[in-house]
Formats: structure tokens, sequence, C-alpha cells
């Protein structure tokens, strides 16, 4: 018989903490939904009250089969629960369970509170009980606990003892400054449920800030808790909180957790999880991080060469799980440290065998390397790459042909002001006719975008017999890079294009100029588009 | 008495595989005096033999006070150690430590080598054997130590009781498929100590597939290995190694490890490890990760309100050390009070002495957000924050004024081939008179250059009675990052300025438009140089 292991998501809380991040009420709205269907057990959704934004999701807040939970405050000194305004904020929100944050650290009693430590027992057991009253699920979030209790282990137990007498379900650990190191919340973890509060009623919420929050929350489970409180992504103040997307997969597949504990995520969803977080990365635009555990776009990608060689007969030699169970794909990508078995396996991946020794190999090899001596490179644009190696097969048709084009950036006075004006005109060859286009790029204020949105705008404006192919496509992400140094240095553009189904591909261009670098990875993005689709050339 | 613990660096070979991740030999050998200024023990420089730019890289190395080491892997079965031409190539890098991968897991020698148990065991006693006879220290990284000894621990403990025996200064301990949870690791290491492997010879190697690098490592130690192995900024295969920009501030500042460990990290340096973060993703053109541990843009940041008024009363209330101890700083987006004396001496620096509360600085500090918040960044671009205040403060002459510019960019048929051009007009006002220069941009082989470049031409080439001011300008460095997604992101563009006697400023723009963000970096580059000269404006 399985244990029951509840998650705490507070993405939508303490998530709003990290720098530069700020949801909208429809942002919270999509984002309680998707973690509702991967089944955390609890959404915390803001701080009514605190927060215009916050009162107004509780007002529009979808329903789930998650807990809903509004965030707030243990009540001022001097007042009862039932006058203090703060707390009438948190009811307001009229969610099923309420978290209250409270000190347990004697010295913030004193300098942040100016309270005694006995008036701010008072305000946890009241604000609780309270709560409790009022029919509420019960949270005590147990600020500075770590902290509190190093400094004074008796007042700390006695502020968590207070929740716990009044009723919370939860008293949540918190090691609100991130710094305490995994032995050390287990053994602060095992000292308070000898005090008495079993670990069934206890939860953990760690922060980043050594790079250990989710190795802090398995050590607090190890030791006994039974909630886990994160974000998605890591999201959080200052380094961000415990990374459930890095969590939920360890808990369900990795022992000793898998056989012992049952959270509420099923396992089929588990491949949910990376759409999951690069759909917060969407919501948030910001870029995914490649390196993620579990979900990143590198986490199951192998460079070296004697991996790959080895992937090729069993990939469990180097992948810890089968990427396919989080919902990632694996990716053998090109670099001149690869070698000729890297290589076959990326062939055969773009559905072309070709047998080992095949002396094309070399050829590809040899053209791939001449390339990035050049400044291409050919791991993160896997689209060019396989252009590249059809190319060297003879298995790359044209499609059509660039006659020339050219771009004209102006700045001038415009009236009173001084304006930018992008403009392209491309002229392309398709089927043997000549086609054309100009376009200006202008964004829905009046403002330029820029030579290569103007060459993009002219490239997708008219491709006669193709144009059907090209419409559902847009780019989504533009990188530059220079290599060597001054202004005569060569640029390298990468370019990252998606379609109408959200599959995406990258394509690189490299030129000392970088609006020709930019117009190589563009035409190369539309390329492998045609090819993919499987296009006839006229 | 404290002990030693070793710091083993891999950015140079195992950072190397990250995705994306392509060192020059000048980046290499820039980044391993930087790794040798903070104090790592050991600096891994690369598989010499296996890649041209690693066998150039350890030609061109620096001298270190760290031990250089070069990678390899052990001899192949069937041939002497003297004979083998993979060792020869690691030899012939003249280090004085060489560290040589092998097979710990049984089934890897079957699959990936193809040879007998027994075969193996003779490659690393060998290989080992040969390396310490030739006067070299050894290290060996058994590879899959600790699933090859979940799968058969006798054999796992004989490969690496092999390479104890042959001499090898270190075993180090390899989560290869980086799936092992601390736990795990720390038996592990435990089980190979009661062996008879004595844990000062022993080192561990993780990665970061399920986000817990950092604390497998320390699990290691706490077990009793004495060398850690990672990399800078957590850089490396798939998910990266274990974090030594995370890991060096802990082992320095954390009980039990600051009261345990000596490191060959002095204390003062510390305060360099965030440069030294910021540094790397400088020379990889990586936007730096704001939530890094320790040296993050965000990890001492204080969002929450709360949080922020208590660490105007004491810092420590919400910091888990202080900032500066690790050379990064606290940040309060909500309160521009804690800028002030920053601001205040930075201008002082600049020549420009402002007094305490002068409204100006709040002015200031307004006008350095509103523009952080637009894309520009001023950490980097020190000449352009002080063109920003100089502005505020009705500081800055107006030396010239563009009256407008225009960029063609062409690309066509010249004979045969497609060729690229760039012209660029530049029209400026220059005391009353109107100048206007044309340039076209064309290296020594006739190839274009770029916009920029004729840009930048155009500008230098007539600027009237300034022009002597401008002539023994040139330009040196060029970096474009891209904030935001697609192709209408914004662009921001730092270009490194030298004149005559060899100083450097750097200059920043943004705008949706490359090449307009160029020109502006490019205008406040000439403007800063005016300034420093002291030029008086017509």
């Amino acid at each position: 018989m399985k244990e029951r292991l509840y998650l705490y998501d507070t993405t939508l809380r303490d998530g709003q903490q990290t720098q530069g991040v700020q949801f909208s009420v429809a942002e919270k709205v999509k984002i309680a939904q998707a973690l509702d269907r991967i089944g955390v057990d609890y959404i915390e959704g803001g701080w009514p009250g605190a927060n215009p934004t916050d009162s107004d999701f509780f007002e529009a807040r979808p329903e789930t089969r998650a807990t809903f939970t509004a965030f707030g405050m243990t009540k001022r000194a001097g007042r009862s629960a039932a006058n203090d305004e703060v707390l009438a904020g948190v009811m307001n929100a009229k969610t099923p369970a309420v978290c209250l944050v409270g000190k347990t650290h004697d010295y913030h009693v004193s300098t942040a509170l100016g309270i005694t430590l006995e008036e701010n027992l008072e305000s946890i057991s009241a604000s609780v009980a309270h709560m409790v009253s009022e029919g509420r699920e019960a949270l005590f979030d147990a600020e500075h606990f770590f902290d509190g209790f190093k400094a004074n282990p008796g007042y700390a137990l006695s502020c968590a003892r207070a929740a716990y007498e009044a009723g919370a379900r939860w008293i949540v650990l918190c090691d609100t400054n991130g710094g305490t190191l995994p032995a050390e919340i287990s053994a602060i973890v095992a000292e308070v449920i000898s005090a008495g509060i079993p670990g069934e009623r206890l939860g953990i919420h760690c922060h980043d800030d050594t790079g250990m929050a989710v190795a802090c929350s398995l050590a607090a489970v190890d030791a006994g808790v039974r909630q886990i409180q994160g974000t998605l992504n890591g999201l959080g103040e200052r380094c961000g909180n415990a990374n459930l997307t890095a969590l939920i997969p360890t808990l369900l597949l990795k022992e000793p957790y898998r056989s012992r504990f049952d959270t509420g995520v099923p396992e089929a969803e588990l491949a949910g999880i990376t759409r999951l977080s690069r759909k917060l990365d969407d919501i948030l635009n910001r870029v995914p991080l490649r390196s993620a555990p579990y979900v990143g776009a590198s986490a199951f990608t192998h460079k070296a060469g004697l991996h790959a060689s080895a992937i090729l007969k069993d990939p469990a030699t180097y992948e810890h799980i089968p990427p396919e169970t989080v919902g990632n794909t694996r990716q053998i990508p090109m670099s001149n440290q690869a070698g000729q078995s890297n290589l076959r396996a990326r062939l055969a991946d773009m559905g072309l065998d070709i047998t080992k020794g095949d002396e094309r190999l070399g050829q590809i090899l040899d053209e791939i390397k001449r390339r990035e001596d050049h400044g291409y490179a050919y791991d993160g644009a896997q689209a060019s790459f396989e252009l590249v190696a059809r190319r060297a097969l003879g298995e790359l048709p044209r499609y059509f042909k660039v006659e020339r084009y050219r771009v004209v950036i102006e700045r001038r006075h415009n009236g009173r002001e001084m304006a930018n004006s992008s403009e392209a005109v491309v002229v392309l060859e398709v089927g043997g006719e000549r086609m054309l286009s100009v376009s200006e790029s202008w964004d829905n204020e009046g403002y330029d975008q820029g030579p290569v949105n103007a060459l993009w705008q002219a490239l997708a404006k008219d491709l006669g017999p193709y144009q059907c192919h090209i419409e559902d496509m847009k780019l989504v992400d533009f990188r530059v890079r220079i290599t060597g140094g001054g202004t005569a240095a060569v640029t390298r553009v990468v370019i990252d294009s998606e379609d109408g189904n959200g599959n995406r591909w990258s394509t690189v261009g490299v030129n000392a100029n970088l609006v020709d670098a930019s117009f190589e990875a563009l035409l190369e993005a539309i390329q492998w588009k045609f090819l993919r689709d499987g296009v006839r050339p006229l």
C-alpha cells in the first residue's frame, strides 16, 4: 500500500515574484487549467486583497479538481481575526482552502512585526482557528522556519504547534531565505516530527538559493513530510522555488519514491510535462531553458561522439530514462566532435539509411567541418544540417531560385520626429516564372520592425503555387552571434520557425553581412518545411 | 585542522558538450586563465587528438598554478598501452596530469566495447600504469560507475580497484547518465570506501538530469570523496555538469563545509565569482541566467513588498548570505533608495559630484530603469551609462546632428556569381553645415562587410572640424543580443571602440531594427570619445 504525497503549486503566487513576471488574469486562468490537468493537489492562486489582479483572478478562476487556495497573512496583533481586514480579503476569495503565512523566527517577530513572542503565537492560533470555523481547509506557511529553529528551536516549534492545535490541515515548513542545505532540512524535519507534529500534517517549501531546492524538498520527504510546495519551471522570488517540473518526474519514475508514494499526477499525464513547461514559457514569452532537467530541449541531446555511437546500439546506455516518458525527444546534434556513427543516426532519423562505411558519410562530415570552420554551427540548427546532408547526397530538390533582393533601411525626419523604415524587394524564379514582391515592415503601432522582418514579409508574400505551404509558417525566435571581432566579423544567425501544429525547426545562416546571414536562414527554413511536407518541386 | 577538498574543472572538456557551445582556442585560453585565478586545482583542457581545436589549445595553453589535465580514454584491448594511438595523442599534449575514462559497467563493456570483462580490467590497469610510468599524475574517470555498481557491484569495484592499484591518484566515480539521487550516491560511495579505496583518492562527477548535481556532489563529499568535478555555470552534456559556480560559495560559506574543508579557492577570490560567471556567458554570448544561485542578477532581488521593507531594516531578514560576499548586488525593484548611493559613486567616478538627496539622482535612476525595461543594459556599456546620466543632468554637449541615413543592402548576380553589396549614405549637420557622406563596405578581397561597417565608414568619413578626433578611433568588437522572441524582437547591440592609445569603451543601442540599434551605439561611441577628449562643441 503506497502512501499519499501531496503536491502544492504556487506558480501563480510565489512564481509571480520572479523578476520580470507579471501574470494577467487570462494567463492565470490558462496556467491554472494546465496545472489541474497534470494533477497537482492544490493551486495557490495569489493574495486576494493585496494585488488587484489577484482579486480579479479569484472572481474569474476556473473550476478545478485541485483544491483552490488563497494566500494571506496571519492577523495583526491587537485585533480579532474576524475584524482583520487582510484576513477578510482572503476569506472573500471564497476558496475551499486558505494558506496563511506567519512568523516563526523570534528575531523576525521582534524586528519586522515589533510585537511580543506571545502576541505572535496568539495571531497564529486565532487566524487558523478562524479559517477552520469558517469551514475552510487551513494551511500555515511557517516563514523562516529553519532559520528560526536554528536560532530558537523551542519558539519555532511552539509556532508550528499553535497552528497544528488550532486545526491547520498542513503546517508548511518554509526555508524562506533558501540557504538551508538538505542534511539540515532533514534533521530539523525529524525533530519537528519527534516533537509531536505528524509528518502527514507537514509540508516543505524550499528556494533555490544554493541550487538545491529539489534535493531539499526530497530530503524533507525522506524525513517524513507529505506535502511539497513548488512552482512550474522553478519560477519564484530570487533564484526561484523548488521546481515541480523536475520533482514530478523524479517522484513518479525514481526509487524509492516510485514504489513508496502515490501523487495526484496520473502516470499517463507525465508525458504532458514537457509540453506544460514549454507552454508556461510561451505564456511568459521566455526562452525555454535548454538544459532543464527532463523537459529541456538538451535533456536528451547526445553531443559526444562516443555517446552517440552507443545510443545507436541501445539508448539506455546514455539515458537515465526514455525521453518519451516525459514527452521529450532524443537529439543527436552535429558538431565537429561527432563521428560517422553520430551522422548515421541523424540520417536514419531523417529517413535516409546509409550503410556503415559509405564514403558519402565522410564527404558530408567534411562539408559540415568546412562550414563550421567558416562560422556555421549545426548542433542548434538541425533543419539546416539536414539540408547540407541532402545536398551532399544529391537528394535536395530545388523549389525556387532567388534572382536578387534589395533592402533599404532609412532613418530620417518624419514631421517633427526621426523615424526608421525598412523596405525589401525580393525577386524569385518559381517554376520558370519571375515573382517580384515588395514589403515594408511595420507592426500594428506603425513601428519599423527591421530589415529581416521586411525580407520575411516579402519572401512569404508570393511563392506562386507553393504559397499554401508557407501560410501556416511563422518565425518564433531569432538569435545572432558574432564570431570573431570588429564590425567586419562574421555573423551567425539562427532562426526558429513554427508551423500551424506547433512544430518547430531551426536553421542557420552565416555571413559578414548580418542581413544576408538572416536571409540564408530564412530561405533554409522555407526549404526545410517544403521537404518535410513532401512538397513536389515544379 | 581542516581537510583538503580538491576542485576539478571540466568546463573546457565536458562543458564543450553543451549544445550550441564550441570554444575557439583563444576562448579556451581566456577561460583557463580565469579558472586559474579563482583557484580550482585542476583544469581539464580537452581531448587532444580527438578534436583539432583541443590539440591546438594544448600547444597554446597558458601557464597555470592549477594542474593542467588532458582527457582521453583507456587503451583498446589487444594492444599495448605504448602502442595505442589514442593514448599517444593524450601523452603528446604534455600535461602534468592525464584523466582517462574507462568502462566500469559490465553491460557497457560487452555492448559498447564488445570485449570481455577481463580485457577491460587489463585496459584500465595497463593504461593507468603507462601514464604513471611516464611521470604523469593519473586520474581514472569511472564511467557509469553508479549504474554499474547497481548492476554488478563486484565488477564495478574491481574496475575502480584496478585503477587504484595501478597508481591512479584519483578514481573519479561518474554518474554519467545523471539519474542517480543523492542518497544512493552517498550509500554507494560509502561501500566503495569500505571496500578499501580511501576517500582521499576518490572524486565525484555528477550531471544535472534530475536537477540535483550539486546536491549529489555534496552527498558524495559527506560520504568521503575528496575531489569534485564540475563546470562553470553548470555547462555540460545534456542538462549539464555539477555547477562549480554554485558549489564553490556553498563550500566556502556554509556549514559543515566551511569549518571542515580547505579548497584551493582563497576566500578573497570568492567575490570574483559573479564576474567569472558573467565573463563565461559573455565569451559564449549567452544570456546570463537571472535566477542562478549566488551569481544570478535576481539572486538578491527582493520583489515581494514585505521582503523589501524588512530588507531596509536588516538585509539578513531575507538574504541567506550578504550579496557582496560573492560579488553580487542587492536589487530592490520597487524602491530606488538603495540605488542612490551606488549612483553617486558612479557619477563621482565620472567627475560629477552630486550631493546626497539631490532629486536628479532619482530622475537618473528612473531613466535607467525605463531604458532597461526597453532592453538596454548598462552593466557592459559604461560609456552609454555616462551619456544617459549627463543628458539627465543637462551636461551633455551636442556636437553634431544626424539629419538622416540610408543603407541599401543588395544580393544579386554579379557575372556568374551571386554577390552582396552594402552602401550607406549619412547626412549630418556639423556646426550649421550639412555634410553628406557615402560609403560602400568592402574588405581588401572585395567582399561585402555588411551594413554596419558601411555606416561606420560613412560616419567616419567627414566630420568636418571634428575629423581629427575620430581618426585614431576604431571598432574592435560588436555583440548582438536579441531580447524577446521572433523577428519582431528587440535587438541590443554593444560596440567596443578603441583609440590610438589602446583605451577601450563600450556603448549600447537598442531597436527592433538591428541596423538602427547599431547606428545608435556607433553614435554614442563617437560622442563619448569627444567628451573624454574634452572636445569643445562648435
